[in-house]
């Protein structure tokens, strides 16, 4: 079963969680100064209107109507039961997922590239510089780019540029300029951290430009909101009062924050962040004020961390290789509201393949990471005989990922 | 602008066009014989209630629920408008499309997938065989018979096999068995007539398998037809009562069958075909009966053909890259009912970029025939000042084509 909405009703307005956070949010510290810092220092990088969203207490902002036209290209997206996957489990669990592999890069990710591409549009800034390591934001990016008629040039980690022409492809199909990162040495297979350096670089030295970060930060959450919105009122169609559980893979916390931050003053709903093992953020980091790069030319945000020089093992889902957490996601698991939970990816596959045998669609190796939680939650309903309901974000979708399946269906994957 | 529809509006039953025909249909001629066939010579390769389908003459068939329940795992498929691509061309013409891409294949080819699986279930096949060049079909084969637990045989045109392995990993994720043809020469390339021959053999053989195929016959034109079924309704919707230009690609005829046929009996509704002009079987064939292989195993149909010895050259739209036509839809470019037209390749990826960059979505190499078409129609509407309302069918998206945009995008391009 799908649960559809018309083009207008789509949100008006995204939500902000903040003002219901269980305790305020630290700020950002300059990297030098290791002060709080402030507009100023956020300007040559960023319009005035998204560093306005980075700081509101407002507990609605309106999103733009150039925004909402280009979001109606895709959205609202289906709400879908997933049925099949049900009875092949034998659960009386109900699952229910928001599926955002619908939008023309396949992934959530455009929800924040559509409006962060439209601030710097209405402030005068023509071209936009990012990086990207899977190519899931870069791909976004371009694509937002491309409808608001801006350059974007896109620094990609140079392993992921050799092994994965054709996510280069899509961004350059979209008008895109990509180069591989780090720039100033071709025999370097490159990092994000790297990447973020170059990308920085470049439009802290040109007027004309400015960067942008597909996760994160408040306003890239702020943006995700879009989906737990549209959720609220489609699970409402399916007579669903409000779900028992949320679940969400979480690498900076963008789909995840999208998905469950508009039921976090809904005291009743449990929510679930899902990471690798092998970059356990939230399971076994720290929380603490750490550098959203490598190289420490970021703000220092307070998150839980790993240490900015932490480099994951080359895990398949390269979305969730980050080193830390968004600022929000983080203060709700610190404060109990968000619990979480790791796993390595060999049974993560093996809950993709069952959802594409049940349910049809080819998962992003993500997205298959909250798959793998809400078969094991359903799967321990079923033990209890518990009619629970479950939402989660199908965050994209693996059509760009087939080698990474090629890998675990001939024994080739490692299992970490 | 998209309008969407509940699952519940979705079509009941399949739209026959065959009563609305110009004239009869010519009866498929045995390939010894050179008579009439009949069910008997059928039925070693498909089950009773397909080959029914193929010959019947009752205006409605119903749709079994089963086929119905994993339909709405996609269906009803949004009808959108393409503003932003009208305003890019500046012209006073509407242009509308019907996104089959959304399906968990990427294109519309599940839409007979579902219902062959099903019918030679209920049969009690639980074997399926088929060929495949690009992929589209194969994958969409094993989506369907994955959902019904039935195995899958795909023998793959060993060029594709090894330049397209994603396709091979797609169909490998759903459960599918694929390999490379001809199986008896591992030196030669292969083609869809050989790829054919190794999958009718494998079915005939063995008496817990069918053959399944995904075009050109009456039951495939015949599921395809929910789309312009939905399209309908859709259309109604958004305030028009009858489009004057339905477009869609051709290769063996089906997505253009599955858009275009509910409109046959709406005779100001002009329908266009779009072929490549290196196999343009529908503006440079001749109307005769051929044979469906290279190699004449099957019946003979009176179509359009540019002989079963044909070998197009090895452009990107590999849907297209067939000898003859769908017996429908030669019969209505043979009584001018629906035109063709024909377009190098090089045309055609400059429309699909200009779609991407302006409506968001990369079209599969197939579906940009069907948009060049439509850009020309559109500007020639331009230039006459004519408001008119064009439907076309977005047959497929070209996430794993983007070698073919790769080759476009860097001058590499053979514009056949």
């Amino acid at each position: 079963m799908r649960w559809t909405l018309p083009s207008e009703r789509i949100p008006q307005a995204w939500f902000n969680v903040v003002p219901h956070l269980p305790t305020p949010l630290q700020p950002p510290l300059h990297p030098g100064t290791r002060q709080p810092i402030g507009p100023d220092d956020l300007a040559p990088l960023f319009p005035m209107a998204l560093i306005a969203q980075e700081v509101t207490a407002e507990p609605w902002v309106d999103i733009p109507g150039p925004v909402l036209d280009v979001l109606k290209l895709w959205r609202p997206t289906p709400l879908v039961r997933a049925t099949r996957l049900e009875e092949a489990l034998g659960t009386p669990a109900r699952i229910f997922y928001k599926d955002e592999s619908v939008s023309p890069a396949g992934s959530h990710k455009p929800n924040t590239a559509v409006p962060q591409a439209y601030f710097n549009k209405v402030e005068g800034i023509e071209r936009l510089t990012t990086e990207t390591g899977a190519g899931q934001w870069g791909s976004a990016l371009c694509f937002a780019t491309a409808l608001f008629g801006q350059e974007c040039k896109v620094y990609m980690v140079r392993a992921s540029y050799e092994q994965k022409p054709y996510r280069r492809v899509m961004m350059e199909t979209w008008g895109g300029q990509v180069e591989p990162s780090p720039i100033d040495d071709p025999e370097s297979p490159g990092s994000l951290g790297s990447a973020i350096s170059d990308a920085v670089r470049d439009a802290a030295g040109r007027p004309d430009s400015h960067y942008s970060l597909g996760s994160v930060l408040n306003h890239v959450l702020l943006h995700q909101t879009v989906i737990g919105l549209e959720a609220k009122e489609q699970l409402a169609e399916a007579g669903v009062e409000r779900p028992d559980l949320i679940v969400g893979c979480c690498g900076g916390g963008s789909n995840l924050g999208g998905i469950s931050l508009p039921f976090v003053p809904d005291r009743d709903v449990e929510l679930l962040a899902v990471e690798p093992a092998s970059c356990p953020t939230l399971t076994a980091g720290s929380f603490d004020y750490d550098f959203g790069d490598t190289a420490g030319m970021t703000p220092l945000l307070a998150m839980y961390t790993l240490g900015h020089d932490f480099i994951p093992p080359s895990i398949h889902a390269g979305g969730l290789r980050y080193h830390g957490d968004a600022p929000i996601i983080s203060n709700l698991v610190q404060n109990g509201r968000m619990h979480a939970v790791a796993y390595p990816q060999g049974k993560v596959f093996e809950a993709a393949v069952q959802f594409a045998r049940t349910q049809g669609t080819i998962p992003a190796p993500e997205t298959a990471h909250a798959i793998r939680a809400v078969i094991d939650e359903a799967l321990a309903a079923k033990e209890r005989g518990e009619e629970k309901t479950i939402l989660f974000n199908y965050s994209g979708h693996g059509l760009l990922d087939l080698g990474a399946y090629d890998d675990y269906l001939h024994d080739r994957l490692i299992d970490a």
